[in-house]
């Protein structure tokens, strides 16, 4: 195991390609003012997001119900950390009254006891915990975690890290292996790699192993996930779960025995991705063989050409070793997104350049080509072949879209804290040596 | 207009052909019969049908609950259509006993005012027609009636004409243009071609104006499909049905002012068919030349070689014009069941030959390898192009399968009568001349 790297902090570089260096500014100066006006409802023509009104409500601030979808908060917290990149690199200082504005009124919305979900806390308090499978509670916790470090590491601030670190808390009283907690994990990983990063902010360990908990609880039997959609006899929030499998959510093995890139593409790369970095943190040669083996089956056999992944339109899921049909895939962006974090945090653990290929193929492929260069358009799903003509709604090409789209506002933060942070992963130091994987032009010290 | 055409009654056709000659008789002496068993849940080590236990809860002589798809009664009615046409032509006396019990319990299972639905019945009777769109009551109407005309047809045997014959008159009762009825129509066609059949064996116009209403009701604004799914707001039978458009079930416009063939590939083929019926019938030249455009829209732009229609493996429908891709298309056998039908009644209408090329296309490429030689293994999706190893349970290729399956009964008796029936429909006359669309050995009068 090689010795623990520490990434040359994001405001120690400035990116001044001429590709990427323009896009960085134009998410500060454009997209990241432009989506907080949508997640305010206040950009006439286009559907209401309801995100910082369902805060609003949760605070007590407003009458009403929780609108949207049930994982919308996410939304508010991707865009912070998007902003708090943004400070971090020089380009976003400008946005600090609106990101504090929202820090303030998330740190309102939370519970006494520490929870924060404003769908569980306006319409259904008492069914906490109890949908993990299509919740995205856990995953919700991840997003708010990973916010309040990036605002915390770009600002010293520390509003937004202590509710997340009490949101976390709580999390670490109710879930765990020992008698008396939930056997639970989440349905949508993405707090494993968060708790990881809350550790490295505060220094504590519990987090590290709540994460390894969460891990290695994964895929034990009877198959928590599958249980709990049983006793729900088809009453799904999402229609498509119809076809919910053990695979979909990573749960058919413990993820340490796992050695195909399975199921739901966002979720899988989340979870290696907090594989590799457990493997770092707590010097698990075990994790580190089994997300080895897991990017191997990725970009050796389970990745196009283009650093898409994800071949089966229903389901956004991996498929079969080499089953990359051109026109019909999925290969939605923010899969390429994970996968770069995946490459990323291998590259961290091994110390070696090579899977920074991976990050710069699925970068400028699919995740740069998911942007329009005003940054108002997107690709989700992003194929090599498309026939306009017979991209058609309701019918088994109806993902694939011949023209970029405005897209789902879900999508829309995450892609934009991407490409804001993605300047500080191309420099990271040990303690030995300095590893540059730079591709682009810039400076660092 | 050409004049009315009657085909040669079934009972005056042998099929003599070495192919389809033993396919006819496997039918009625093993198919069949294993049928009746898994209609009866009386095969091991098969899921049970549920289907006959229904029908005798409904009268009264079982107690319990609904069991199975909402459309499982329509299993019992392909049957018994598929009995009907093997006792008529020779192949199946033997199952005389068998049907007249299903024709006593279907009989005993219809409600005092003519209604006959057994989950309807047994689960929910207040909510008798308010959900057209999925709910199935006139589809099954349909199958009714189709199987009950098919068994006067083939035995004289006035039981089941009665019961499908008060039940149609409760549905004339219940559904047309004038005020005070409802002004719906199916979610799924069927009954407007079984109503035409009804017309010609009893002679009542009423049944004719019936299905000529079901079809010029349709597509009118509002759209009462769509207002109906809306009410639901989501909560659906089929989990599929989030995707459901107003081309899914042909409701996008007057079918009269249809010219491509749109939407879930059955419910369309059946349509079309009965326009063909009603053209004929009614000697409509409007409706002839929508049904000749939708024809031709079907054969020219949406058909595969293999006469296999639906490319669209969501929702099994049609898409675009030439959007034919070789491995993902559902192209289910019922499909092409239903174009057959659709050209043998565009040749009886028009006395032209060249419809039953479809035919021919349809049944000797995808209907009969459909099948297996022994009659109890089924593809229900017929694709070109097959990588065994992609064909992956919930992802986008799991409707495709690499090797025949035990299907799932509410396909069988429907291939199974197709089967049956294909002998009649070689041979047709009219008034001046002897139509012979002939393409097997065979002999007639």
């Amino acid at each position: 195991m090689e010795q623990y790297r520490t990434p040359i902090a994001l405001d120690q570089v400035r990116i001044t390609d001429e590709l990427y260096g323009p896009m960085l500014r134009l998410v500060a100066e454009r997209v990241l003012p432009y989506q907080w006006e949508a997640l305010n409802d206040r950009v006439p023509g286009t559907e209401k997001s309801h995100c910082l009104d369902n805060f609003r409500v949760a605070a007590g601030d407003l009458p009403g119900r929780h609108q949207g979808a049930i994982f919308q908060d996410t939304d508010l917290y991707k865009w912070l950390e998007a902003v708090a990149y943004c400070i971090a690199n020089g380009t976003g200082k400008h946005l600090l009254p609106l990101a504090q504005e929202a820090a303030v009124l998330i740190a309102r919305a939370q519970e006494p006891d520490g929870y924060l979900n404003t769908y569980i806390t306006i319409e259904c308090p008492e069914k906490r915990w109890s949908n993990l499978a299509e919740g995205h509670e856990l995953y919700g916790a991840g997003h708010l975690i990973e916010a309040a470090v990036a605002y915390y590491r770009a600002t010293g601030e520390k509003l937004l890290l202590d509710t997340a670190q009490r949101f976390a808390d709580l999390i670490d009283r109710t879930f765990g292996a020992e008698d008396g907690k939930c056997h639970g994990y989440p349905g949508h990983q993405e707090i494993e790699l968060a708790l990881v990063k809350l550790y490295r902010a505060t220094g504590e360990k519990r987090y590290l192993h709540l994460a390894d908990y969460f891990i290695r609880q994964r895929g034990q039997k009877p198959n928590y996930l599958l249980a709990e959609m049983a006793g729900r006899k088809g009453r799904n929030v999402f229609p498509e779960f119809c076809e919910y499998d053990d695979k979909y959510a990573q749960t058919h093995l413990s993820p340490l025995e796992q050695t195909t890139a399975e199921g739901h593409a966002v979720r899988a790369v989340y979870m290696y991705s907090a594989m590799a970095d457990l493997a770092l943190e707590l010097g698990d040669p075990e994790m580190a063989r089994a997300a080895e083996t897991l990017y191997n089956n990725i970009v050796q056999r389970r990745m196009y050409i283009t650093g898409g992944i994800g071949s089966s339109g229903k389901l956004e899921r991996f498929t079969a070793d080499f089953d990359l049909p051109n026109d019909r895939m999925y290969c939605e962006s923010c899969a390429s997104i994970g996968l770069m974090m995946f490459a990323q945090r291998m590259a961290a653990l091994t110390g070696e350049a090579r899977y920074y290929d991976t990050v710069e193929l699925a970068l400028s492929n699919t995740v740069l080509a998911g942007i329009s260069r005003e940054g108002d358009r997107y690709f989700y799903v992003n194929p090599l072949e498309v026939w306009p003509d017979n991209c058609l709604p309701s019918t088994s090409m109806s993902h694939v879209k011949p023209v970029r789209q405005r897209g789902a506002p879900v999508h829309r933060p995450h892609r934009r804290r991407r490409a804001a942070v993605s300047d500080r992963r191309h420099l990271r130091h040990d303690h030995q040596r300095r590893l540059e994987h730079r591709h682009l032009p810039g400076r660092s010290p």
